[in-house]
């Protein structure tokens, strides 16, 4: 126990002045017995002076006696306040322990099946019953408060009087071939309504007619290649591609800026089929008859297409339909690939090239003109997908942090599921109940965590991260100033073979101290830690000697906290062995397969796996919340950022002439990146020494390790996209849930081998280059000792 | 004093162990003697129960009054340990009043004497020579640090060999009549080199000829009256307008938008002349032959028009000039009224409204086939100014903050002049010199402040607020998260009546608190405070019984501070009486005649009155610096809001059958207003019964009042004015020195009964108002308890 540095000179002062009183109320006491009043040591002197001299002698002594009894009580007084933090941190210590041991393998099981028996989709009344449910749950958990948290936004639902298909048509217009309207429901949910047939939730309506064009996975790359180097124009054609490699939004977006009136997407067995494994319910493949559903938009971050960059309440003023944000002008639906065989054998023509095979070996067609039988057939859409303002429902939990109830540590997951949701999201969102319950037990022994703990339960995840989105546009202010982390909850669950974590680089080494603390799920590896079986399957040879560690993409809630505040964030999951199972995804990703089911018989039966991935998130909320120092590693930070640059300087390194012409220079973000730094290394040194009995200085150090994140954000957004605001990362500009880094210059250089202006495509890297490194040097500054 | 507050039991239970502690070690000395080890009361109790009965008997007596005396001591030990907040904040009111009493009348005179020798245009080697002195000086006053940081931007200068002039042009295109190239210098200055002539920077460069059109003050609505009412169209003329009214870069900009292709501006007597004044040196009006320098940029917050959002830094990229911020278009040229008859006079034409008459009573010329004398003459510009990439220098003086080292109170104003800047900005550059000295001196007493203070004198101002905007985005990440407010120091004077406050509606308050520890400066007021005689002289009768305070409008360095990043700001200077003189500005204002000798002769003579400012100015940083708690006032903000809501409200009443038609209603806005007017309600009460010893508790309700104003910033910006970021306040875009409430509902009701698309327009001002209300909401949500 060590007291905060005081000026000696002030205790002293202190000590002899209340001494002083002291002892000239006990003499005034002795002193009043013989009628003499005294009130300081020289009236105690002068008192004495007039008694004999023996007895002043005793009396000195006495005094003495009494002074130094009184001065030792004293000083062992001052020392004995207490200083709280480093008990505190101790106690901390335990009740994470407490707080992990306590999540339970059949309580999340249970949690599983009661919010999986049922269709919920975002929108609907069931889903507003399970909102309610988790409400009540986590009042009941010991929660200090819940509320429900509603938005009116834009959805889009299959029109149930006209369903959505796909025709082969003949010459006389007769549909000859249709696709399936449902997927075949899997047993035992015979009797379950409202199942939503698989759509591409925003589709435009229509019914256009064409030729049929396969474009792989409609890849920008696919259509350059499509154009470039096989002069296929694809106007006024219908594309259909694979699912897979990129986000479906994307391959849209790419589809419509070729100028396709239609774009049909299927799962090819090749994407979206494990080897040796069955199809559901014997296994865990997608059947033939299983659709991928999903929504289709470009928001670029704008959560409610009618309301971006504001909260969709009530008052809130919306675009019309036209100015909506990211809403695709064209039909678009998706099909099995027991569908799609039959309009892909119709197709005819030309091969296409090797890589554009998928298992189902398909050639494609252009038009008329070919010499094949089915030349005069042309596809027919027929969707008559509708928009809808849509009530939706966050559910909104707090803990009240108990030194610093304004610093907010979030675990946030979406509830909202496509139907049954086993997978997706309920696996993530059973482990979120999970850790609410554990935390209430530990509320309910004493604890508090010194931080405010927010859990949430998102609407709308499906149709574009609108929950989160616009729950982060209503408390941007408060989250601004105050988020310390956001950590993501959807799917915990996604492939049998490890862990999966992707997250901010200042997060990384808590990720792997927690990881140390719990156990390994998998059978055989008992007394084995989640650590050390993480690192055995996915070890990072590339960098430190430590598991691998992704950047964040999107795709999933953290979006808003991470890419549009600035919000340090993480995610982690159970995933496949990535190097052997080369399928997207999981296979029955967005099905009517994804069931309760599925990951009680295959992905997870003791629900060990799911229980390890509550402890991850768990332990590092905990952490975020109750560490007296924020576990924020400011030189991880650096070294992701040395490795991003270099690799961001070594892809335009690829154009030597250009950079020299144009005199591209990327010493200004290297510069940057060394003050960075450096800077990160002095911060870290400075916080070994900090006094943390200091409340104020623990404070202000803390604070430069959660604004840290905040720092790199740029006001002014990347270029045509104003709420992807991280100028280190962004989800790409051509897969939505991929991460790049350094977006701004990426994109700048992206396919500028091919620029129409190659002088001003290349003043336009110079720009991004610059407003890298001005972020990389300002981030840099907030490192730097405040004054 | 009083302690945090402690669990009982924790007291209890440190008392009883401490004690048991040193019993023990009491016991074992005494029973050392004896031979005995004891170490616990336990022990004690069976070495004494060794002893005969009679010596235990006062032995226990003797542990008794040990004991007690020691409980005493610690006692007094534990209530003893410092709980400096209280006893901090007595001694902060004891420096205030030393601080203020420290600025003195002839240093603030010496300080202006010095820096007024010579001209220091911004970029001039003698700018920077003021600047290192200031570095100089400001460190032997005391500071912890100085810096000088540069930025290299765009300035604008004449060309020395080919000057700026305007000729009346005959048939044969000679020129029959020049304006004049320099104004007279004062007696004194003859000698004196590197007087920049006046003229416009930033004006375009070229010779236009053509008819000149007399358009009064070149407002919105003066070109509105010119081609609505009088059906003149100016396209390819060269107009004329007066100074005055509103800021001459939006004069230029009307013109630009009104088809002109040159502007001219003279200073009308009308407007530069106060009455029974003699002109310079014999009293301070403008002399005919003086002219009123200037920029004419619309930046719109931009800054260096070559770097928009981001630092003129040495490796920052620049746009071309054709892609830079606000320059204008065509050639812009000032002239005084001397030369300003001579042009006007030649005009002929019709007789102009009579509200558009000044005292030169001019008419006007619109072109060919006026039956007068001079129907053939033409105008022509002659304007070579050059732009001109160039380094500035602000510098940077600090003092740390011994709590809260991150937590910046800002002292800034401009130290660049257009010539000798005698009142502009020099009057408020020597005040904060002065101010800067007096903390000087208070530090080197022991005083050092709670929270950091920053002296900023900046450059280039005059060419767009470019050195303080510079430096703003170059730490716009630290002072987002850490400034607490800005004080604004350009001219301390304009007059010689009262004094003039612009400011944030949470510094109210303060402003009145300060100026009432503050004495009148002027003559037979002895005895009398500022604020009484601020009172007396300009009351503001519609509010509360206070004096007059105004809405920041810009102009000025707090710009950025202020509409950019949120940050609480105000300005204080002496002015003059705006009832009786109703001149603009101060008549001298930008000429060569605002000298040194301007001020000692007519403006201050004991320099009292810049000692009143600086004791306001300088007042205000060391509260808002050293309070314990910010003295920011949230409920003067509510009242603010909802007077301004009000008046918008009215403003759109205007037009009661378009709000019906269109469903235009504010209620969302006023309910907003309630929500803020109660949250601040509680917020206050909340503070009053603050423990104000928990150093947690202090900083997280200090934290909501200073993020108070950041909480009206809209990311997204104004429309089309994306570094206008203050939803509640901006410069008005017809006039930048004015503020305007709720800038983006007046400006979407602006003109509304003229626009070519009404549902579109009173569609944006639906938008308007539901953004306005949400951040009104939103703000209010940031007094609430932070969980």
């Amino acid at each position: 126990v060590s007291s905060p540095p005081l000026p000696l000179s002030a205790s002293l002062y202190l000590t002899v002045h209340y001494l002083n009183k002291l002892l000239s109320i006990s003499a005034s006491v002795f002193c009043r017995v013989s009628g003499v009043g005294a009130f300081s040591l020289w009236d105690v002197a002068y008192c004495f002076n007039m008694r004999k001299e023996s007895r002043l002698i005793r009396w000195i002594g006495r005094i003495v006696v009494v002074t130094a009894l009184l001065l030792l009580g004293f000083i062992i007084g001052w020392f004995a306040k207490p200083t709280t933090n480093t008990t505190n941190q101790i106690a901390s210590s335990k009740y994470l322990r407490e707080f992990l041991d306590e999540m339970q393998s059949d309580q999340i099981r249970e949690h599983l099946r009661k919010f999986t028996r049922l269709p919920h989709l975002a929108g609907t009344e069931q889903n507003l019953r399970y909102a309610e449910q988790i409400r009540k749950e986590w009042l009941e958990f010991g929660l200090d408060s819940v509320e429900m948290v509603p938005y009116d936004v834009l959805l889009s639902y299959p029109n149930k009087s006209q369903p959505n298909y796909i025709s082969i048509v003949d010459q006389l217009g007769s549909e000859v071939f249709n696709t399936s309207l449902a997927e075949p429901v899997p047993a035992g949910y015979e009797d379950v309504s409202n199942i939503v047939p698989p759509y591409s939730a925003f589709s435009a309506k229509g019914q256009p007619e064409g030729d049929l064009v396969y474009v792989n996975y409609g890849r920008t790359e696919d259509f350059f290649q499509l154009e470039r180097e096989m002069g296929i124009n694809v106007t006024g054609k219908i594309v259909i591609v694979r699912y897979g490699k990129i986000f479906r939004g994307n391959k849209v977006k790419n589809a419509m800026l070729a100028g396709a009136k239609g774009i049909i997407m299927f799962s090819d067995p090749a994407d979206y089929w494990a080897a040796g494994v069955q199809p559901y319910p014997d296994g865990w493949n997608l059947p033939g008859g299983g659709v991928q559903r999903g929504n289709v938009l470009n928001l670029n971050g704008a959560g409610d297409p009618l309301t971006p960059g504001y909260p969709a309440k009530e008052y809130t003023y919306r675009f019309s339909l036209e100015d909506a944000v990211g809403l695709p002008k064209i039909p678009v639906h998706p099909i099995g690939f027991h569908d799609a065989i039959h309009l892909l054998k119709n197709m005819g023509g030309l091969i296409p090239p090797n890589n554009w095979k998928g298992a189902l070996n398909v050639s494609y067609k252009i038009g008329p003109g070919f010499t094949d039988d089915f030349k005069s057939q042309k596809v027919r859409m027929n969707i008559h997908t509708n928009n809808q303002l849509t009530r939706i429902y966050n559910v909104i939990g707090r803990i009240r942090g108990a030194l610093e109830p304004d610093r907010y540590v979030i675990l946030g997951g979406h509830r909202d599921a496509w139907v049954f949701g086993g997978i997706d999201p309920m696996s993530g969102a059973a482990v979120v109940h999970e850790t609410v319950r554990s935390a209430g037990r530990l509320l309910s022994k004493g604890w508090r965590p010194r931080r405010t703990l927010i859990f949430a339960s998102w609407d709308a995840e499906e149709f574009g991260l609108q929950g989160s989105t616009e729950w982060a546009e209503d408390n941007a202010k408060l989250l601004q100033e105050r988020a310390v982390a956001y950590i993501n909850a959807d799917s915990a669950i996604e492939g049998m073979y490890t862990l999966r974590v992707d997250c901010t680089p200042s997060l990384h080494t808590l990720v792997y101290d927690i990881t140390k603390q719990i156990a390994s799920p998998e059978e055989g590896e008992e007394g084995v830690s989640l650590y050390d079986s993480w690192h055995k399957r996915d070890n990072w040879t590339n960098d430190r000697n430590a598991p691998r560690i992704n950047k964040l993409g999107s795709g999933s809630d953290f979006e808003a906290y991470f890419i549009r505040l600035g919000i340090a964030a993480g995610r982690a999951r159970y995933t496949k062995n990535k190097i052997t199972e080369r399928y997207s995804s999981y296979p029955v990703y967005h099905s009517v397969y994804e069931t309760f089911e599925i990951v009680e018989k295959f992905y997870d039966p003791s629900f060990k796996r799911l229980r390890a991935v509550a402890q991850v998130r768990g332990g590092l909320i905990f952490r975020l919340a109750d560490s007296l120092l924020l576990p924020l590693d400011v030189n991880q930070y650096a070294d992701s950022l040395r490795k991003y640059a270099q690799s961001i300087a070594q892809l335009a390194q690829r154009h030597p002439e250009e950079m020299k012409m144009y005199a591209v220079s990327f010493d200004s973000l290297f510069s940057a990146v060394e003050n960075f730094t450096i800077a990160a290394r002095d911060f870290h040194e400075r916080l070994q020494i900090l006094n943390r009995e200091d409340p104020l200085q623990v404070r202000v150090m803390n604070d430069q390790l959660m604004y840290l994140e905040r720092a790199f954000i740029d006001p002014l957004g990347l270029p045509g996209r104003p709420f992807y605001r991280h100028v280190i990362f962004a989800p790409s500009s051509h897969n939505k849930y991929a991460g790049e880094s350094f977006p701004g210059i990426y994109d700048a250089l992206f396919d500028i081998e091919n620029s129409a202006d190659p002088e001003k495509a290349w003043e336009e890297v110079k720009r991004q280059i610059s407003i890298a490194a001005f972020t990389v040097h300002s981030a840099a500054m907030t490192l730097t000792p405040p004054a």
